[in-house]
């Protein structure tokens, strides 16, 4: 496979898919061929999958069926979306992958970082990204950021949020210091602006070395 | 937990079912606390999961993808259904349960079984059954009698299937060699009534054990 596989990582309102907008369209300029993707992508037993997660009604479903459903739907998207666009040589950049799992139910679901990380390697079977760039925000930051978008006032759910939001980025901090070999971590506090300039030179200098 | 996790496998035609009806009333008129189950087991979001596999629209479904959605489902099950029954004390028989993925999945569908086995250790965390029957027939003669079952011709796609069904045979034999413990082996060409009987001395005798 001759392409790039470039995944986006962080807590919520860390501003991860307005910069990939912003870096399909400069990426494009500059004559990459881009491929931004998210799961389930599109991917039609993918999101059959996801509508079982997500369904309100599944009130009953145990976190380590959460976590195998995710790791199916993963598989799915890679094998129908993702390892075609690589072996055309395009670059995927990809919102959330398999760091998403590690930190959310692996960490902050207490599942353990290593068995999700185990289900997941079968599920990649050995396709991880080459470059992460890890969107640094205070979840609390974040979770502001997504309540000036809503225009929402702040409620109970929010607040009993947070303590679950803290986990999940410092599942992120273990992660992004365990695989620091493709983890590059951006501080996604600044402008989207200076993140987006950031994340391009990022990918350029990944891209170039190899 | 003070109950029995009683599992039954073999190839297809092996007779698992009959004889598991036949244990059922058997094991209740000895006083035992019976529990028949077999996955996905009524539970709802075992049911929505299995119907995402058994989609024919889905023929684009990975091996992988498949894999996992059986070891989600077989997850929701046994919290939902075998956990619950073992915790009240009592005797589960549960038709297929991992084995059957690592001799399908694993063996015949050549993910490897020791990769299953990975991922269902993740939806069991654990419970492994403490007994598990193996009903040993030679595939062909497990087709023909379900053949004789169904009264149908033998067509293209039975034959085609032979080969398939001799795999997870010697599937079978390679996780029975590996699970010496709590394997037993039944010669499942003996007539109905030998097989129950021979299967309800060992259950007996498993339980008087323990």
């Amino acid at each position: 496979m001759t392409g790039y596989f470039i995944t986006f990582e962080g807590p919520e309102g860390a501003g991860k898919t307005t910069v990939l907008g912003i870096l399909q369209e400069e990426l494009s300029k500059k004559g990459y061929d881009v491929v931004c993707t998210r799961e389930p992508g599109g991917i039609d037993i993918a999101e059959q999958i996801r509508s079982v997660i997500l369904d309100k009604n599944n009130t009953k479903m145990d976190a380590r069926t959460e976590a195998l459903l995710y790791a199916a739907s993963r598989r799915q998207h890679l094998v129908e979306k993702v390892i075609p666009a690589l072996e055309e040589g395009k670059m995927v950049l990809c919102d959330r992958f398999v760091d998403s799992s590690l930190a959310y139910q692996g960490y902050a679901r207490e599942l353990g970082i290593d068995e999700v990380l185990s289900i997941n390697e079968f599920a990649i079977n050995g396709l991880m990204p080459s470059l992460t760039l890890f969107f640094d925000i205070q979840p609390e930051k974040g979770l502001t950021r997504i309540k000036k978008n809503d225009e929402r006032e702040v409620n109970r759910l929010d607040l009993e949020k947070l303590s679950f939001h803290q986990k999940v980025y410092e599942g992120y901090v273990k992660v992004a210091n365990r695989f620091k070999d493709r983890f590059y971590t951006i501080n996604a506090e600044n402008t989207l602006d200076v993140v987006a300039k950031e994340a391009l030179e990022l990918i350029e200098k990944h891209v170039n070395k190899g």
